[in-house]
């Protein structure tokens, strides 16, 4: 049997998995995206399965193994698949890197709904203003140098051990997420991240990845998911230069013509 | 060789690893609360071992492994400890549960801290009291009654399996944690959590339990640590009903005296 992912059509949360499933080519479903997929997952976040009664999506079901939350189900899937190191210290390591990201992911979140997870962004949108200026100018950095430093600490290209793992792949949907949501914010702090961008474009060459992102299983970017794209959260357009006294004159002669 | 637990002098974050230590009986460090301990964490989250780069504390260090977060530190000790389920399939339950009162604890602290986690609350008191109350009135019935639904869903009065795991002491601490930050809020949903109550109160009588709370070891709750007792965050004071009229004129009849 193959392994049945529940979430929601979007690529939040549960993108980790998606990427882990498709690059180690398994035979998998994305229940929601599947015809009565939708109500399949409510009967169980409703209790229909006494194996296991969920929080929130996503879940996973494989084998008679029922799990949820993102970084939990990222970790099972890794080191099922063989994406993930061999050894009990480094895979515990591996884990507190997904976990760490996970946390990103939360903070990405509240960017967008710092005050109410059951109002919309447009019925928070100055609180959102405040708290996305505070992510830009610290949580971003930290975030993202803490994997830059990981990378570095490892020292082979990789985030844990001396192969592509299951952590990578989500430190490469980190760097996707973060140019849509915050292209200006983001590009502005990518040159200090040499290690991250990368990985990032190790990750997006790997054959079956490429395919998956090209195909139509690779759902795109949109403001219902955790990573959102406002442009009033990311940081402001630079104003346009003035040109100087002369080249001003020269224009308002070139305009009179 | 014991366990060594990096964390802030608070109970925080932290308490679920001090919980499952002290009932499991364990040779452990409080590192931070020993003498040079802070400068020792300091230097760990500086980068200064090569087996693991703390995002932010807390952090484990037991023989050779290192890991952070947590959610994991609490299952890393409770399935080394006896405080957990044999089972695969029930391991990754009580983990999945796990994380989800870690996620609980991340919107506890964001009820004060709902703008910025690098400002004080005193900075954010409007802001904090409207995420308060989506916490007091949608998310924390939602999450209790989650514990309530996983104790009624196993039948067997611990949250996963038939014996008190590490899950369990989790349920305990956020009782305690609901309880003193929320005192109103959570006396007035108490009434539909029986079984996690229950479950409190059995916790709170297992003999090392009972002697760890009774010892200094225990860090008591205070406004520096993720659960906070603000009354402005807590529901409103009931207003005292106004006597009837009758009741009012003997009384004024009564003070003329």
């Amino acid at each position: 049997m193959g392994y049945e992912l529940y979430y929601w059509p979007i690529q939040g949360r549960g993108e980790f998995a998606r990427l882990i499933l498709e690059d180690a080519g398994a035979d998998w479903v994305d229940v929601c995206r599947a015809r009565g997929g939708m109500a399949k997952m409510q009967a169980i976040l409703d209790g229909a399965r006494p194996e296991l009664l969920p929080f929130a999506p996503p879940f996973l079901h494989a084998d008679n193994f029922w799990l949820a939350q993102s970084a939990l189900i990222a970790s099972f899937l890794g080191e099922r698949l063989g994406l993930a190191p061999e050894s009990e210290s480094q895979r515990l390591v591996a884990r507190t890197i997904m976990l760490t990201i996970a946390d990103l992911m939360n903070e990405v979140h509240d960017t967008h709904h710092p005050l109410s997870v059951d109002k919309t962004y447009e019925k928070q949108r100055a609180a959102a203003a405040e708290r996305a200026t505070g992510f830009r100018t610290s949580r971003l950095a930290k975030f993202t140098d803490y994997l830059e430093r990981n990378l570095e600490r490892a020292g082979t290209g990789v985030l844990v051990g001396n192969a592509v793992s299951y952590v990578d792949l989500a430190a490469f949907q980190i760097v996707e997420g973060l140019r849509y949501a915050f292209p200006r914010a983001f590009a502005a702090h990518a040159t200090k991240l040499p290690r991250l961008i990368a990985l990032h474009d190790t990750i997006a060459m790997r054959p079956r990845i490429a395919a998956y992102l090209a195909s139509e299983r690779r759902i795109p970017f949109d403001e219902t998911g955790i990573f959102r794209h406002y442009p009033a959260l990311d940081d402001p357009a630079p104003k346009p230069k003035r040109k100087p006294a002369k080249a001003r004159a020269k224009a308002r002669a070139a305009s009179r013509r």
